[in-house]
């Protein structure tokens, strides 16, 4: 399964190479590659360089896209040219998977209008605000609503990432990818402790 | 503090990129590099492309060398220059950090003879192999031992880097980092269920 993972300045580290580094593990079943709006080198909010192709390189139909979040989404969500590429590409991929504030992105799109998403427990107030039609799950720690995942933040990114492998693949591959990075699974999406930290 | 991240073809991505999320968000505090013996682009396991300075522009005296794991180790333990550079970081060096098999490299050298270190619980017996004069402990997330820091597999390198953020700074920082990022801080060294699953 071809794996697009779409990139911007200010994209979070960990968003990204936490879901790259399971993934990445299954190269038989998941190839990954990096695209941006414009291609060329890209920065994520901690100084990670990336290179990158540009989105009309994507090849359609696209298997799996992953959208991460971070700061540069604050002004990504204002990109139209960006949040129309999203919702061409979301919209004939088999799978959609949102780190984070990614789901702010998608969310600016329909696509996700009458379904069930979350977000960063932080940003999930402005995240909200992007879309009212969106059902957002404030506590869990990802969603699954048809082809759609999204994730809390960050780190929430790894445990949703397993989930999909499970669903997509088998629960021993990914618990056997789990066991490979030492990697304690969070595989409950309704145990989010995290959410308790912010107004419900 | 400059930190400089030592890569090699073959490193594991989270091995890199987890320490990089949480170094990344105190950007006053540490300033991260990537470095490898010929400088260019790096590639690891996972496929992630990143681009490196040599390993002569780092900057001596250096506060921090990062050193990661992965299926790259296996060639750079017989890589004599490698280590001669690491030998030489890592004794001027403030803090050395290891993740994962990149404890084997650093025990290539004789810094870590005579001190305690853990590494990758799957590849145990080989890093044990390298060098018999360290005081190797497998049931650990990570071990402290004078300026050498050194973790268990993969994940394992984001509770120590966070515990080296406590120790370094101040505990409330590591606490709040680990909050942004959602991730459940396994902060106990002691408590490591992976070592469990292998031979004792």
């Amino acid at each position: 399964m071809q794996v697009a993972i779409l990139l911007f300045n200010g994209f979070e580290t960990l968003d990204v190479f936490g879901p790259v580094e399971i993934l990445g593990r299954l190269p038989d079943r998941f190839q990954l590659s990096y695209y941006s709006l414009t291609g060329g080198i890209i920065t994520s909010t901690q100084g990670v360089e990336i290179s990158t192709r540009t989105i009309g390189e994507i090849p359609l139909p696209l298997h799996i896209l992953l959208i991460p979040g971070g700061k540069g989404t604050r002004s990504e969500i204002n990109n139209k040219e960006l949040i129309y590429e999203i919702n061409r590409l979301a919209d004939s991929s088999d799978y959609v998977l949102t780190v984070c504030t990614g789901s702010a992105l998608l969310a600016k799109t329909p696509l996700l209008n009458g379904r069930t998403a979350t977000s960063n427990k932080r940003a999930f107030d402005w995240v909200m605000s992007v879309n009212t039609q969106v059902n957002w799950k404030r506590k869990a720690r990802w969603t699954v609503d048809a082809k759609y995942y999204t994730s809390s933040g960050i780190s929430a990114g790894m445990d949703m990432t397993l989930a999909f492998v499970g669903d997509t693949l088998n629960a021993e591959s990914a618990r056997q990818v789990a066991r490979e990075m030492e990697y304690e699974w969070n595989d409950n999406p309704e145990n989010d402790k995290f959410s308790a930290a912010t107004p419900q």
